[in-house]
Formats: structure tokens, C-alpha cells, sequence
């Protein structure tokens, strides 16, 4: 078997390699040997092989939080499981290996669908889902705003708001990348730049909707594009930052925080799955796979690598302007 | 009478002129006639005129959002003050003008005390009374996180925190503030700059404090010390904003405020004075008086000025590394 791994943290290109590790062996007894299908390249697994990320594992080590494999052997006494079932790969980090055992009891068989779509399922759905219930209570008729929109978690969002008839207002950063948002579902897609506050409060009355009830945005960019976002929400609105895509410090004016009164919050996926009920986490989980199983949520594709190409398809995932996320796929 | 007032924003230098106004006349039934006793000049006076506050008075404008009165005569049916009675100018924002008759309802006599103290009565203490009770819920043996603490919210802080049992940890931006600081009761205090977040968990532990009960810090100063303050936070702590002196954009790292946790929120007095219930202002005034008589809270007074000279006093107040407050006073 084969797994992509990282001995120092830096450039993917000049840190990633491919190694051969011993085969992990027939399950035991409860336990499953699963072969991988798909795992994503996120940003953060970028991040994690760079260092800079909130977790930092132990050196060698294997990247990846996400994915989904096929189940190729069952050990004794698993009855739920058997060799074929799609299962979400739960050994994050370190998911992009060919192979592994697990224990068959905190697994579950997914539903029938698209693997590459299913790969991508336990990161950017549920994090686009939390984001919208944990910090502002929405309601049909609210509408929310975020930059990032042509994102794996921007589609989320606009599938996962949708679903609770909330409205979006989806703001990308070139032109480009407009069509692709509408397409998603976007209600109002805009680029960013100069009165991107005065432009989303006036195509949500345009609408028909009220900018007061403009009051979540979700911002995945940071620098001045977090205060763009903020300045366009309602009296009182909460802005949620998760990522950092423009490299920049977050910039906001103490004149718009405290006249607004605004809220700046962070948003992390990790802790949640760490300390979230076992149903919560599944029930969030639920929503995110049929949201892709009934094709409300489609996350473009750009490429998909073999795993023995594991550097090679950094590269491409780290790229600016792409259409689609990179995927590592079984080979 | 003589008033302060500007007919355009602009710098005060500028802007700011002494006009005669006509005398408001003899107090009707009900009301009172006050002479001004003393009026602090805060950086929102001085952000009013210029025209860059939450509010914009409508021009000409008389500034001033504190400040106390002497009654100087007593209508019919008016029971409860007599000539004499210190009491606050509740006329904001418009409190610098040398006389002015009021509806007695409103008014109470302040306890005794000094009269320059007692002018900064509305404004700091209750901003920082609040910003300790709003946003995190404090315990005797939390620790609290300020910078400017130099300032006049800074010193009420200081004052309020000690009354609840909460310790400090104080950060001014110069060496020669410190003692200062220090004389007012703040437990800790640092000079901002590299590693202040090791420096003031550090300095918690020392004092033999838990750097975890470290979950509250309040910003006044905004750009890259905003951020150092947010790393000196335990996970999960808020930041609260109220002043921009360092005249930057908040700089946050949005790792840290994701993989911190934190809150980040504006704090205003001023809506908070428009919608609190009338005996919930009661309590925090009452609560700012008393610190203010049991002289827990002496704000450090740096020059008087006669309302006369508004413009110079005006100056005066807008320069770096004052050692305290400026106010104007009767003459």
C-alpha cells in the first residue's frame, strides 16, 4: 500500500512524498479493511503540510481530513457493513493512504451516489450548516452574505441556505466566477470591490427581500474583505470568519464595529467534531449527504489525481482562479 | 450666556468658536435654571466635531455628552433640588454652554464630592461598568485584559474590576504611564509591543492567577494591538472594541481568531443610554457615583479650562501623552 506523507512541514512540492508502508493486514474481529476512493485536497491540508495549521501532527505524517473508501474486507461479527459499502474515511489527519483498517462500529454506509461528491462531504457541508445555525437564529425570508462564494463551502452554503429558504448574496472576486455561482443557486452574485456594502443592500431590495434582515455573513478572505462584508449587513449583524484565502490580517473599522454593533466571530469544524453529541454530528452529517443525494448540492470538480500523484495535485489545488477542487482518487 | 459651537465639522482649531447665546429666562413651573460646573472633553466630543462619531447633531451644534451643573434657580413646584445642587447635564450632546433651563424631572441632586470628578461621572465609568457585565459573565478571580488603561475608561475599569473582585492586566503604549497606572490599582501593568500575549499570562501566573480566567479584554486602541491583546485571551475569550486611538483598522489573524475562538464586538455607550430601562441606568450611574465617592475611581485631571477658551482646551485635550484629563469649567 501507499500513502502521501509529509517528515517536515513546508511547500507541499518540496516536503510530500509517496511512500510505501507495510500492508495493515485482514481485519480483525469488528473491524474493516477499507481501500480508498476519494479524498479532496482542502485548504487545510495545505495548510497542515505548511505548518500553519491548528493542528499539527506528530512528524511523519500522513495529510488529509476527509474522504471516503470502499469497504474490501469485513472481520467477524460486523453485520453492517460489507465489502463495496462507500464509507467516510474517519482517521483525519491522514486520510490519503490506499489503504486501511478501522473499526467497523463507528462507521456507517453511505448512501448511493457519486463518490467524488460523497469524498467531499465531511468538511465543507457541515461546516457551511453550522455556520448557518450556530451564530444567528435564521429564518425563511433572512438572507445571508459571503465572499469565497465560488468555494467548496460557498456551495454549501447556498445549497444548505436554500434548503431553509434563506437567501443569498454571494460575492466573488473576479468576474469569471459569476456564472458558476449563479448556476450553484446564488441568488445575488456580486464581485468584490468599492460599495460592495451599498451593491448588496440594494440587490436585495432589487429582490424583493430587506436588508435589515441581512444579518450573518460568512467570510472566507480576510484583509479589507471582511470589513466590505461587515459594513452590509443590518445594525447588529454577526460576521464569521473561517479562512484567510487573501493571506491578509482581518481589517475592520472600530468606527463599524461599535456603531454598527457588530459581532466577529471564528468558526473551526475541528472542536465540533470532537465534542458535538454523537447525534448532532449525525444529524448534520444526514443533512449533508442528502443534500448531495438528491443533487441539491453539486461541488465543481476541477481534476482528480491518483494518489501517487499526491504532490502533483497540491500543486494544482494550491492554484490560483481554479473552477473546481482537486481530488486524489484510488491508483 | 456663552456657548461652544461649530457650524461645519472640521478640526476644532478650526471650527470651534465662543458665541453669546440669549439667556434662557427665569425656570417655568418645573423646571430648573443650571450653570455649568465643570464638562470633560472626551475623544467623541472631539470625533463630533469632527464629524466622524455615530452622531451627527444638526448645525450649529453645541458638542459636550457629560458634564455636571450648580442650580442656580428653582421653579414652582419644583421640591426635590434646591440652589446649589450638583447636577448632571443631561442635555447631550450640547453641555458646554454656560447655562441652560431644564425639566426637573429628570434631574437628582449628585452626592457631594469634587466637582471634576463628579463631571466625568456619565460617560467613562458606566462604559466601563458595562463592558464588564455585557459581554462575559465575571467572577471574583477573573482576570481582565485592558489597554489604554491610562485613559479615562481605562481608570474606571481598574475601579469597577477592583469592586467586583476581577484582577487586571493593564497595557499602556508608554514606559512613563505605567506608575501612573499602577497608583490607580491596576495589579498588572505592561508596555504594549512584542510578545505582550506571553507577557500578560505570564504576569497572571506570577500573581498567582489562572492565564485561563483571562476570557475578557477591552480594545480602545484598534490596529495590530488589537490582535495582541486576542492572543493574550484563553480559547474562547472576547474582545470588546470601544475606541480607535491608534487611528488604524483592528487588525485580527483570522488563525487566530479561528483557531482562538474568540468573540470580537463593538461596545457604545450611547444606544445603551436610549434603551436601557430607566432603573437599570439608575443602578450604573449609582454604581459609578459611589466608586467616584468612596474615591475608588480618581480619574487624573491634567488642566482646567475656562468654557471661554473651548478651542484652546480643545488642543489641549487632542495631544498624545497627556497624563489626564482636560475639562472645561465655568468662567
Amino acid at each position: 500500500m501507499i500513502a502521501a506523507q509529509f517528515s517536515r512541514t513546508g511547500a507541499p512540492a518540496d516536503v510530500l512524498e509517496v511512500v510505501e508502508l507495510p500492508d495493515p493486514g485482514p481485519p480483525d474481529a469488528g473491524e474493516v479493511v477499507v481501500d480508498l476512493v476519494a479524498a479532496p485536497i482542502n485548504p487545510s491540508d495545505l495548510y497542515t503540510i505548511q505548518g500553519t495549521y491548528g493542528i499539527k501532527p506528530p512528524l511523519p505524517a500522513v495529510p488529509g481530513f476527509e474522504g471516503i473508501g470502499a469497504v474490501a474486507a469485513v472481520g467477524d461479527g460486523v453485520t453492517h457493513l460489507r465489502a463495496g459499502d462507500r464509507v467516510l474515511l474517519v482517521t483525519a489527519p491522514g486520510t490519503w493512504r490506499s489503504r486501511v483498517r478501522l473499526k467497523a462500529a463507528g462507521l456507517f454506509a453511505l448512501p448511493p451516489g457519486d463518490d467524488l461528491q460523497l469524498a467531499m462531504l465531511g468538511a465543507n457541508p457541515p461546516t457551511a450548516i453550522l455556520m448557518l445555525e450556530q451564530f444567528v437564529s435564521l429564518a425563511a425570508g433572512d438572507w445571508v452574505l459571503q465572499n469565497a462564494a465560488n468555494s467548496g463551502v460557498g456551495a454549501a452554503v447556498v445549497a444548505a441556505a436554500r434548503a431553509r429558504g434563506v437567501r443569498t448574496v454571494n460575492v466573488v472576486r473576479r468576474d469569471s466566477a459569476v456564472d458558476g455561482v449563479r448556476a450553484l443557486g446564488g441568488d445575488v452574485v456580486l464581485v468584490d470591490g468599492p460599495q460592495l456594502a451599498e451593491r448588496a443592500q440594494a440587490a436585495v431590495r432589487e429582490a424583493g427581500g430587506d436588508p435589515a434582515r441581512l444579518r450573518l455573513a460568512l467570510d472566507a478572505v480576510g484583509g479589507k474583505a471582511t470589513g466590505r462584508l461587515m459594513r452590509g449587513l443590518a445594525h447588529g449583524g454577526t460576521v464569521v470568519n473561517y479562512g484567510g484565502l487573501s493571506g491578509e490580517a482581518i481589517e475592520l473599522n472600530p468606527r463599524d464595529m461599535i456603531f454598527l454593533g457588530t459581532t466577529v466571530r471564528g468558526f473551526w469544524l475541528v472542536p465540533w467534531f470532537r465534542t458535538a453529541p454523537r447525534e448532532e454530528q449525525a444529524r448534520v452529517v444526514g443533512e449533508a449527504a442528502r443534500l448531495i443525494a438528491t443533487g441539491a448540492l453539486r461541488t465543481p470538480v476541477e481534476a482528480t489525481y491518483p494518489l501517487s500523484l499526491a504532490r502533483e495535485a497540491c500543486a494544482h489545488a494550491a492554484r490560483e482562479g481554479r473552477s473546481g477542487k482537486v481530488l486524489l482518487v484510488a491508483g
